[in-house]
C-alpha cells in the first residue's frame, strides 16, 4: 500500500479525473445506453461514488447519513448481496436522478471519505479507500470507451477532444522473443495493490515458444481483410463464425470504407486509418482469425506474462488464447467484494496489457482483464506467438 | 379553413405550447425512450419542426436553407418517400443533437415559416399550415403520454407537473341510451380540417343499439380485477390471453398494489385510485374482457359517432369494437403526406373522443385514433354498448 | 340439417375421407411440424376423433370408455375449458402416440359413434354429431396445407399425388361486375349446418362498387412482381413493409426462381408456374400491395357475399379487406364449444369463398374463414374490386 | 493401430451396435428434434454413414457410385468445407429420406466399405477407417442420450428398454486421494487411436492436491437442492445465475417432485431417485455451485489425468474447471477433418472420464470430451477436489 498521504491524493486525483474525462460532454451525453455492455457516463460517475458509500462511510463511518437512500438501488451494479439492483439493459431509461445531482452526491461523498480519512483510521480502512480507487480508475476505462460508443453511434459522429490521441506508430520491425522452456512462477507478489484474480501466485511449466516484440498493425490487418478473412470459414471458430454471419461483421468496430479507403471513429473525430497504428477494437474471434491466418497462434495469459519485460506494452489490451479461470487456491472474499471477480470465472477470455484509456498506473504486469469473447468495444488489439 | 390571421396564431400558440408542457422537464428527461413505442420529448420537439420544414419551407419557399442538413434523417419518422430514417426503436440513443439545438431548430422554423405566412401565400399554403398544426397537435398528445411513461417508469417516480389534473370524477348513474335502428351518416363534413382518413362520408346501417352515457370508473373495474378478471381466460381473446400470460398483466398500466390499497402512478405523482373516476390506461384486450364480464360489448364506432351528440366525451380515448379500415372510397393523397394514415390500416383498433392529453379543440366527433390492440399508455378508456 | 340417415353416412364419409388424404404419406411424414402454424398430420387424425370423443362419447354416452386418458392431453387444441393442452409449438415433438396407434383410436371412436347413432339419440345429438363433421371437414382442408407445407419444405421435394391438381386456367377476359348500393342481408339464414360466427343475419348499406368475374391469375402477379412490387414500400402496409423485409419475401410462397423461369412446389411436384392459373400462396399484406398496384382495392366481405351469386367461386380462398369481427348480437355458446370461433375475433383478416383443398360440400356463401394477414400457407388467393 | 482383421470385425460391431440401440423405437421415435442440441436419431444413422461414404468412398473407391447425391446435403453436420448443410435446429423438420431408406444407405455402404478394406488396401485407408469407426462410437452416445431426451419429453413418458441400468450404487465412504506437486505429462502417447485434441504431449505443473475417489451421489445432491442451493446466488457463477433464472432451473434434467418423493425419467421409465447412484444430468454451472456450496471445488483437467490411475472412473461424464483450449502444438488436420474439433476451442469446458452411455472402450484417461457449461442432456456427474 502507499503511503497513507499519498493515498488520500491520489484518491482525490482519482475523483478528480473521472469529471475531467466527461468534461467534453453535453448533458444529454450522459444518459445513453446504445448496447448491453455500454452503460451511460452519469451511471459510472454514480456506481464509483456509491461504491465509497457502500463499503467506507456506511460501514465504518456512524454519524454518516446517506445523501439519498434510494441511490443504493440505482447504482448498485452487480452485487447481489446488498440489495437489487437496475438491470444492466436498463440503465439507459433513467433520466433521474439528473447528472447534476449526481455531481453533488460526488461531491459530499468525497468530502465525506477525505474528513474519514483525515482522522487516519486504521489500516484494513485504507485498504478499503485503495481497492475504491482501483475501483473507479477501472471504471474510468469503461467511461471513456462508453463514451466514444456513444458518440461513435450517433449519426453526427462528434468529436470528443484531442485529449486521447490514438494514432501511436507502432515500429515496423518484426522481432520474435524466444523464450526458454521451464517452470514460471506466475501471479501477483510484494505489497502493491492487486485484485483478488491476481493472487495465488504459482508454477507453470510452458514449452519454449517466440513471442512477437510488436502488436500487428492497421496495414498487416487489411491484408487480412483484402484476403478475405472475414468470409473464410476455416479460419474461425464455430461460435466466431456464427457471431460474424449474424451480426454481419466485415471490419473491426468503429471501421467505414468511404469511397475504397478505410476511415475509424477515433475520439478526435472520423479519420483515416493509418497503417502504422496498433489494430484495435477487434474480438477475440477476429483476433484468433487473424491468427489463423498468419499460421500462428495468440499467446496464453502464462506467456505473456513470462515474457512481458522484454517487449513494450501498454497500448492495447491484448487478447490472450487463455479462459479466465481462478488461480490454484483462489478464494472468494467474504460478502459483497468477494462477488468482485470470481462469479465472471467463466465464458470469458483473459486479456492483458493496457491501453490509451487506461489510468496511468492502474494495470501491471500480473493485471488479468477479462472480456467475452465476442466483444470488441474496449481498446483490444493482438500480439502473436509461436 | 379558419381566417388565415388566426391560423397564423393558432400555430404560434401550437408551437408555444410543445414547449410550455417540456417546461417541467429536467434536460436528461428529454433524451430517454423506454419503450418501443415511447419516443423521447426531444425527438417530438424536433420531429413536428422537421415537418413545417420539410413540406413547408423546403417545398415552397425559394429562398429558404436548411438549419442542418443532418436533421432529416434525425427527425423523419416513418416517412419512407423522403429519405432514410432512425429506426424507432433506437431513437433513444441520439444524446445528440441535443435539446438546447432543437430548441434553436424550432425557434428558426417557427420564424421562417411566420414569415413566409405574413407574405399571405396562396390557399394550399395554408392548407399545409393547418395540416402541420394538426400534427403538432397530435404529437403533444403523445409527447405528454411519453413524458408520463419515462417519468412513471422511473424508479423515483418523480412528479411532472400539477396542471394535469387526471382525477375527474364521474356521474354515479347508469344511464342507458337507446338509438334505434336505421340509415347513419358517418364521416366528415363541412370545411374545417379534418385527416384524411374522416374523409368519404358514407351510409351505415346500424342495428338498435343502447350506449352507456358515462365511461367505466376505477370502482366498476376493480370488482372486475377482484372477481378474478386477469384469470379467466373465458372472457379474453386468444391473442389477449397470450398477452396477459407473457407479459404478467395483471391490473392496468401503472397500477401499485400498495398494503392492500390500488394506487397508480399520475402526472401529479404517486395516488391512492379514485374510485369515481374513469379507468385508464387498459388496452382493448382488457376493455374487451371488461365488457364480456359484464356480458355487454364495446360499441362500434359507428354507433359511437351515430351517438355521440347524445353523451358528453373528451376525458379518455374509447376503445371501439371497430377494425382500423379506410372508408369506401378513400384515396391516399400523392407523396409523402399520403404515408400518413393509410398505412396503418391493419391490425389495428379505432378509438373515439379524446382525452385530458389531446390539445383542445384538436378533436372532434368523426376524429378516428388508432392503436395496437395491446398499448395501454394514451389515456384510453371504455364505454359499454349493449 | 340433414335426415339422419344420410348424417351418418356424411359422418362415414368424412372420417374415410381424413385417411384418404394421409394414404400417400410414409409414418415420418406424420410427425413432423416445420411451422408454428403448421400441425403434424397425426395431431389432425388424432384431434378430430378427440373432438368426437370429448363432446359426444364422454358427454352422452354412460357406458362409454376412453380410449386412453392421456389422449385428451395430447389432443386438445385451444379449449382451454377442459384442461391444459401441449403448446401448437411443440406438437411437432410428440413421437408417441405413434401413427399405428392413433388408427386404433380412429377406428374406436367412429365405432362408438356408429353405435351410438344407431340407437336415433334426439336432436340434440345429432347437432353435435353435424358439428364435429363439419370440424373434421375443416381439418381436412389444413391437414392438406400442412402435408403441402412439410412435403414442399423437404429438400428432397418429394410428390404427394395427382389427386389435387392445382391447374386450373381462368377465363382471360377481364370482366367487372356492377352492384348498385342500397341495405343487403348478411348472414346465414335456413336449417342448414353454420358455424356460430355466420349467425346474426343483419343489415348491411354498401355504396354502389364493381367486382371482378375472374380470381387474379399467375400472369398478372408475374407483372406485379417484375414491376419491383416487392421493393416498393408505398405499395405496402407499414406492418407489411416491415413483414416483408424481416422476412426476405419477394414472391409468394413456394415459388422458386429457376434459369429466369418461375417454378412453384405442388403436391404434384416442382412444376413451371402456368401463367392462367389463379395466384395462390399469398399473404393479405401481398394480395393488398397487388390492389395498390393496380390502383384498385379487395372487396368487403359483405361486398363479396352480396355479389358471390354472379361469378364462380371455389378456387382459392379470396382475402377481403374486412377485418374479423362479431356480427351485431353475436354470443359464444356456453362451455368449451365457446372458444371455436369468437376468441379469434382480432388481429385477422376474413377470407370468402373456399378452395381446391375445401372438402366438396364443406363451403358456403356466407361462410367465415379467417387468418392472421402474413398467413400464407392456405390456397388463399386474389378477386379485385373497384 | 488395431491389426487390420480385427478392425474390420470392430467397423461391423460398431455399425450394428448403432442399430440395435434404435431397436427399440418406433418409427416415429427417429424423426422427432426436440431441443436445439438434440439431434433425430434417424440423422444420427445417417450421418455416421455419410463419414463413411464422404471421406473413404468417396476419396478412395474410384468405382463408388453414391447412394444418393442429396444425401451430402441432409447427413453433413458442421463440415463447412464440404459443402452447404442442414442447420442443425432444423434436424427435426426432415420426414424424408424415410428410416426404411436410411437402413438402405448404412447397408449399402457398410458393404462397400467392407468390400473394399477385404482388398487391404495401404494404412493411410485404415486410419480413415479407424476414426470413421470412433466418430461413429461417438455419435452411440449422443444417439441414446437424444433418445433418452425426446422420451423423457413425452407427456407419456415411454419406457426405453431395461438394457441401460441406471442405478449403480457408489461405494458411501469419503476418502481423499492426496497427489504431489511436480510436473507431470498431459496428453496421448503410444499407437492407439486418438483424436486430435489429445495430442502434444506436453509438460504441466501441478500443485499439490486431493481428488475425491468417488463421485458425487444423488444423496448429498438433494442436500444441496434441500439447503436451497438453487436460490442461493453466492454459490453460482454470474451466467449460471441468469440460467437459472431465466430456464427456472430447481432440479437435475428429468427430475420430478412427486407427492414430496424425487423421481427422475431414466431409460427404464420412472423411477424414484436412488439415494447412493451418482448425481447425473447436471450442467457445469450446477456442478460449480455444487462445490462452491461443500467449499471445495472441481478438480482441472491436468489433474484428473494425472490422478485417474488411482480412482475408478467410467460410469459419469465428469465436469472439470478447465476450459477447453488446445494444447500446445496443436494443428488442425488440412481439409474438413480438421473442422472436427479445433473449431470447438472456445466457450465450452472439458469433461474427463466416460458414461453408461458410452461405447465400451471408445474412452481413455486422455480422451476430452466437452460441452458449453449450460448443457445437461449427457450423463454428466461431478467429482471434487481440494
Amino acid at each position: 500500500m502507499l503511503l497513507t498521504e499519498t493515498l488520500l491524493d491520489t484518491f482525490l486525483d482519482t475523483r478528480k479525473r473521472s469529471e475531467t474525462l466527461c468534461a467534453p460532454l453535453e448533458t444529454e451525453d450522459y444518459v445513453v445506453q446504445p448496447a448491453e455492455e455500454v452503460s451511460p457516463p452519469k451511471w459510472h460517475l454514480g456506481h464509483t461514488t456509491w461504491f465509497f458509500e457502500e463499503f467506507i462511510l456506511k460501514a465504518h463511518d456512524p454519524g454518516y447519513r446517506l445523501f439519498d437512500k434510494d441511490f443504493s438501488f440505482v447504482f448498485n451494479s452487480y452485487y447481489e448481496t446488498v440489495g437489487k439492483r437496475v438491470v444492466r439493459a436498463n440503465r439507459g431509461n433513467l433520466s433521474r436522478p439528473s447528472v447534476q445531482r449526481i455531481y453533488q452526491y460526488r461531491k459530499y461523498v468525497t468530502e465525506h471519505i477525505q474528513e474519514l480519512f483525515e482522522k487516519k483510521p486504521d489500516a484494513s480502512l485504507w485498504k478499503l479507500l485503495e481497492t475504491g480507487i482501483n475501483h473507479e480508475q477501472q471504471h474510468q476505462e469503461l467511461l471513456l470507451t462508453d463514451i466514444k460508443y456513444i458518440l461513435g453511434h450517433n449519426p453526427l459522429l462528434p468529436i470528443y477532444s484531442e485529449l486521447i490521441p490514438e494514432h501511436s506508430p507502432e515500429a515496423p520491425d518484426e522481432l520474435w522473443i524466444p523464450v526458454a522452456d521451464g517452470v514460471y512462477e506466475i501471479g501477483h507478489k510484494g505489497k502493491g495493490f492487486c485484485f483478488d484474480n491476481e493472487l495465488g501466485r504459482h508454477k507453470v511449466y510452458l514449452e519454449p515458444f517466440e513471442i512477437s516484440a510488436e502488436l500487428v498493425t492497421n496495414r498487416e490487418f487489411i491484408r487480412f481483410i483484402e484476403d478475405g478473412g472475414y468470409t473464410r470459414f476455416e479460419l474461425w471458430h464455430a461460435d466466431g463464425w456464427d457471431w460474424v454471419k449474424q451480426q454481419g461483421i466485415t471490419s473491426p468496430l468503429y471501421w467505414h470504407l468511404i469511397e475504397g479507403q478505410w476511415h475509424h471513429y477515433t475520439l478526435n473525430g472520423l479519420k483515416a486509418v493509418d497503417a502504422d497504428t496498433p489494430i484495435t477494437h477487434i474480438s477475440y474471434y477476429e483476433a484468433f482469425a487473424y491468427a489463423q491466418w498468419k499460421g500462428m497462434r495468440l499467446p496464453t495469459e502464462f506467456e505473456w506474462e513470462a515474457a512481458q519485460s522484454l517487449f513494450s506494452w501498454g497500448q492495447r489490451w491484448e487478447w490472450t488464447e487463455s479462459a479466465y479461470l481462478p488461480y490454484p487456491g483462489f478464494t472468494k472474499a467474504p460478502g459483497a467484494l468477494g462477488e468482485y471477480n470470481g462469479k465472471f470465472m467463466v465464458n470469458q477470455k483473459v486479456l492483458r496489457g493496457g491501453s490509451i484509456a487506461t489510468t496511468p498506473g492502474h494495470s501491471r504486469p500480473t493485471y488479468r482483464n477479462f472480456f467475452h469473447p465476442h466483444e470488441r468495444w474496449q481498446y483490444t488489439g493482438l500480439r502473436l506467438a509461436r
